[in-house]
């Protein structure tokens, strides 16, 4: 089944405790496109870069089986930059720059040949953007997933809420739950967000793993166990990659299926923080994952006498 | 098979955002008894109060099921007194008073009776006191489990490592474990930790779980999500209680019994924090205890395709 995908292609720059990069490849849709192939799905971006994108790295996203047929290049434009320092905890960070140059007029456009999609996920952006990209939709998709953020929260609440209130799947981090149902209990925070219309509420809470909720069904992933943590640019949005991509290589929505994908995901983004940026979860292969998959497996499962 | 505990009777006067308690019954000893007796365990106490203690609690504990052979009564002396305030988050906590009263010259001694220990759980308490007790058991028993707290770090870190390398399980906190390896990462703590004696290890984090360590595996356990947080006194006691509670019960020291050793205990801690001090735990029944382990299955359990 056919997944899209709009997010931001972006330039990062990222201090961590283990140490600094230069402009590297970053962005939502980078990280969910990367995350979806290796469940063997062909993501289709609708997304926007300046002329400084290399020409490298579109030639990879080929490669592995992107379809940029939405990919505006802007010509005389330049990437969207972010910079950032994560603390010694690696839970937090501060932003140092934030440039958005080709992202301040983007306006998506879904080519005819991603009509035929059944996953939509809608990575970070302004939440009228978001909604552009449902409302371009000839056919409602299967299941449309989004992400955001408190940013949007604080400057675009009304906006927000229009647009969750059009999705099915909401993913969300633990703090943000909170900010955006005025609810401190999780439990109670998910059951105020699927009043809002989202079915089903995805919580991330990092380190410590992520929460499904569906009605009064719940399922939980812990985060896997590392050695270290590099960098965890790009582990939400590889976590929502893997989600997606294994509910459309799959094409089942059941609530059991969703907790495989959860698990899918987990396992994906416990790659991407092990190295800067997108330099592990690229080279990630079916083996690696499988393998990965089996640990929490094992993680998880007890007999019950 | 027969479960040793050693730790506080106490009071306590607890400060959270749901409200305030004057002085209730607490202690280490306490939440790990009533936990264990959950488990069909009747624990064996070693503690001491004062005279100040009420004998309707020494009855309530002889009803369900505690043996207070052990369990030293002072007269002239008073009871130890803690009292807390908690912070919004739950997380945290300040510590308003600490009167240790008879805990200042507490000398446990072994009644005969209690030799015949399988179990023997050490609560927080002075590493030196610890120790007298394992040394005071003629024949080692077969697990010994362990809890201590970042203070003994602080000012006795070489008895406490003296102590841990003579127990089998230490049950510790995040921060404590880090603080204790010297290791931010909880994977290479655990590793460190098991270097200095105990081969097994529970990291708890309160509110995101625990997770237990034994040589290259590993098992987690989430907290069960709950309407509210009312008071968190004891919830890492009454893990312990049901941890230990559970093994004595089936008398199963297998990694495989301890995964299940450890969802009993966070099924029970979760009752613990619904209500203030042990107002909840000690009225638990077994239906209820039957229901929750159900909701922890169905929280953790995902069948893989």
């Amino acid at each position: 089944m056919s997944l899209v995908i709009i997010g931001t292609v972006a330039f990062d720059a990222i201090e961590t405790p283990f140490g600094k990069t230069d402009k590297i490849v970053g962005g939502s849709a980078t990280y969910v496109g990367y995350s979806a192939t290796k469940l063997g799905v062909n993501p289709k971006l609708v997304a926007v870069v300046g002329d400084d994108f290399p020409n490298e790295t579109i030639t990879d996203f080929k490669n592995v089986g992107f379809d940029l047929e939405g990919l505006q290049v802007k010509q005389g434009e330049k990437t969207f930059f972010w910079s950032g320092r994560y603390h010694n905890d690696m839970n937090s960070r501060d932003t140092l720059i934030t440039e958005l140059n080709v992202l301040e007029s983007f306006n998506p456009v879904i080519p005819d040949s991603y009509q035929d999609c059944t996953y939509l996920m809608l990575g970070n952006l302004s939440p009228a953007i978001q909604a552009k990209v449902i409302n371009g939709m000839t056919n409602r998709p299967k299941l449309i997933a989004m992400d955001t953020m408190n940013f949007w929260m604080d400057i675009a609440m009304d906006d927000l809420k229009k647009t969750i209130s059009m999705a099915d799947v909401l993913t969300i981090n633990d703090e943000e739950a909170r900010q955006l149902s005025g609810e401190y209990s999780l439990l109670k925070a998910a059951e105020k967000i699927q009043e809002m219309g989202p079915q089903f509420i995805i919580i991330k809470k990092g380190e410590h793993g992520a929460l499904l909720f569906h009605g009064k069904e719940m399922f939980y992933t812990p985060a896997l166990l590392l050695p270290s943590v590099v960098d965890p640019t790009g582990a939400g949005d590889t976590f929502a990659g893997g989600f997606m991509g294994y509910l459309a290589s799959t094409d089942d929505i059941s609530f059991e299926n969703m907790k495989r994908a959860l698990v899918y995901g987990s396992a994906l983004a416990s790659f991407t923080v092990q190295e800067f940026g997108t330099d592990k979860i690229k080279e990630v292969t079916s083996d690696e994952l499988k393998e990965r998959i089996n640990e929490f497996k094992s993680l998880m499962s007890f007999t019950h006498k």
